[in-house]
C-alpha cells in the first residue's frame, strides 16, 4: 500500500524541476501516516529510490509504478511464505488467539498473523481462533471477524479484557500477532494492547509468536524504547463506531459529556515475551531477528 | 440494592401462607441476578431471616424493611470506613488506575474502589485517575468518568488495552479495584480484564489492590475456582451501546454479520497478585482475609 501511495505520488506530480520536490514531500507525508510501519517506510524508500534513479520523469513515473508493484509481489511472496514456515506450528485442534487484523485485510493476500490459519485450516487441520475485539479501532471484532468469516476459519470474538481469563482457564494454545516495526533487539512494536497479551501467555506458559515479513525489522533501531509510539484522537475511545440498525454507518458515545482519554495506538513487547518471530526467511528467537535481514538486500 | 429488592418482594407477595413460598422463590430470583456477587447473597439472606423471624407476615414486611434499610446503612458506613482507611495509601499527586466501575453507583453513598480516591481528594490531596473503559458494558467509561466528574476529580478514560502500556511507561503510582467476592484464600473475583490488569501491575511492581467490604468475602469459598463465572449475552460485545449523536440512546454494530462471540462476565485474580485488600476493618494481605471477617458477625 506504501509502494502504491507513492507510484501515486509520482503520477501526480507536476512536470519540471517540481517533479522531485512534489515526490519527496509526498514520502514525507505518507511516512508520517504511520510513524511506527517499519515496512511502510521500506516501501516508500524502494520507490522512491527507483524515482531518483530514473534519467527523466517520464521514466521515473514508470519505474514507481514497476517497483510499486515488485514489492506487492514480494509482499505477498513472503506472507505465503509465512504462512508455509508459521502453519508447521498450528496442530490439528488448535486454538489461536489473534490480536488486532494483520490479514489480507492488512498484507497483501495472505496476510501475516493471520497466514499460518489459513495455511493450516486450507491443508485440513482443524483451527480456531479466538480474535480480539482490539479497541479502540476494532480491527479483530470487525477485520479480522470478516476476513475469517469469509475463509470460513470458525472463531469467536472475545473482549480484549477476556484474553486473560480465557487463556488461564487453558482455552488457549498458542497466540500470534502482526506487528508494525521489530527492533534489532527483537522488541516488537504492534497495535495497543499486544503487550498485555504477551505479559499474560509468558506467566501462562503460553507460546506467543510474532509473524512479520522481514522488511518490518529495523536494523537501525537499537530497541523498542527507540520506536515513536503515536497517540491518536481520543474521539476514538470517546465514540464507538458500527452499524446502526438501519444499516447505516454511525457512532455512539460511550463516555459522558465533558470527559476526555488517553489513546496511544501502539505499544512495545519486550523480546523476553516473545518466543519466536516468523518470518519469510524462518522461524527466529527474537534476539536473533537479525539473521533474517542479512540475506534480505 | 439486594436488600432492598428482597423488600420489595415482600411488600408485593400476596398474604396468607403463600406469602413465604413467594419470599423464598423471589430470594432464588434475585441471588440469580448475579451468581458472582457475595454482598447480594448477604444481603438476601439478611432480609430473608428478618422475615422468618417475624411472628406473622405484617410485622414480616416491617422487618423486611427495616433490615433493608440497615444493611444499606451499614454498607455506606463500610464504604465511607473504606476510604478513611484506603485514603491513607494515596499520597499527594498519586496516579491511579481503576478498572469496571466501584464508586457510589454500585455501593451507597461513598462506593468501594473509589472510596479512597474520593477520601484523599477531598483531603485536599492531588490524586489523577486513569478509569479503563472497561468493555464489553463500559462502566468505566461510563459510570466511573460520570462519577469521577460530578465529584470533581481529574481523570482520563483509557481504553482496556491501554493500561500496560502506561504501567510500564510510569505513568500509574496504583490500581485499586473492587471485587463481587473474595475466596477465604484471598483470591478475588471481579470484572472482566481486573485478572489481565493484576499481572501486569505485578509484572511491573505496582501495587494492586481490592477494596471491599467484608460481606463480599465468603469464608465457605475455599479459593478463586469455585467461584462459578456467569457468561453473558454475546450482543454486549457484538454491539456497542450509547448515545447516538440525535442524543436518543442507541447501539451500533461492531463486528460483521454472522460473527459470534464470547462473553464471560467476571474472571478470578489469585491471591499472588494483590498486594492488599481493604476493607472496612482494615487493610488484610489477600491471606489474611479471613481475619476480617472474624469481627463481622
Amino acid at each position: 500500500t506504501g509502494g502504491f501511495g507513492m507510484a501515486q505520488v509520482a503520477l501526480e506530480a507536476p512536470d519540471g524541476p517540481a517533479f522531485y520536490e512534489y515526490v519527496a514531500q509526498g514520502a514525507e507525508t505518507l511516512a508520517k501516516t504511520r510513524p511506527t510501519a517499519q515496512n511502510l517506510f521500506y516501501a516508500i524508500e524502494k520507490v522512491k529510490a527507483a524515482i531518483d534513479k530514473a534519467p527523466d520523469v517520464a521514466a521515473a513515473r514508470r519505474a514507481a509504478v514497476a517497483m510499486a508493484q515488485a514489492i506487492a509481489d514480494e509482499d505477498a511472496a513472503s506472507c505465503e511464505s509465512i504462512g508455509r514456515i508459521g502453519g508447521t506450528l498450528i496442530r490439528d485442534g488448535a486454538r489461536v488467539m489473534t490480536h488486532c487484523n494483520a490479514g489480507w485485510l492488512a498484507f497483501v493476500d495472505w496476510g501475516t498473523a493471520l497466514a499460518p490459519i489459513y495455511n493450516a485450516h486450507r491443508a485440513g487441520r482443524k483451527v480456531f481462533v479466538f480474535a480480539d475485539e482490539t479497541r479502540p479501532r476494532g480491527q479483530g471484532a470487525s477485520l479480522t471477524a470478516w476476513e475469517l468469516g469469509n475463509e470460513g476459519v470458525p472463531f469467536k470474538i472475545i473482549p480484549d479484557n477476556a484474553s486473560g481469563y480465557l487463556m488461564r482457564k487453558g482455552e488457549i494454545d498458542l497466540v500470534i500477532v502482526g506487528s508494525d516495526r521489530i527492533a534489532a533487539n527483537g522488541d516488537v512494536a504492534n497495535k495497543i494492547g499486544t503487550y498485555e497479551k504477551a505479559v499474560l501467555a509468558h506467566e501462562l506458559g503460553i507460546p506467543f509468536y510474532v509473524a512479520a515479513p522481514s522488511s518490518t525489522i529495523d536494523p537501525n533501531c537499537p530497541d523498542g524504547d527507540a520506536i515513536p509510539i503515536e497517540e491518536r484522537s481520543q474521539d476514538e475511545v470517546l465514540y464507538a463506531y458500527g452499524l446502526q440498525d438501519d444499516g447505516k454507518l454511525g457512532r455512539v458515545r460511550v463516555a459522558p459529556a465533558g470527559a476526555s482519554a488517553r489513546n496511544p495506538a501502539f505499544d512495545v513487547t519486550p523480546a523476553r515475551y516473545i518466543k519466536n518471530i516468523i518470518t519469510e526467511k524462518g522461524i527466529f528467537a527474537p534476539e536473533r531477528i537479525l539473521d533474517s535481514v542479512k540475506t534480505r538486500e
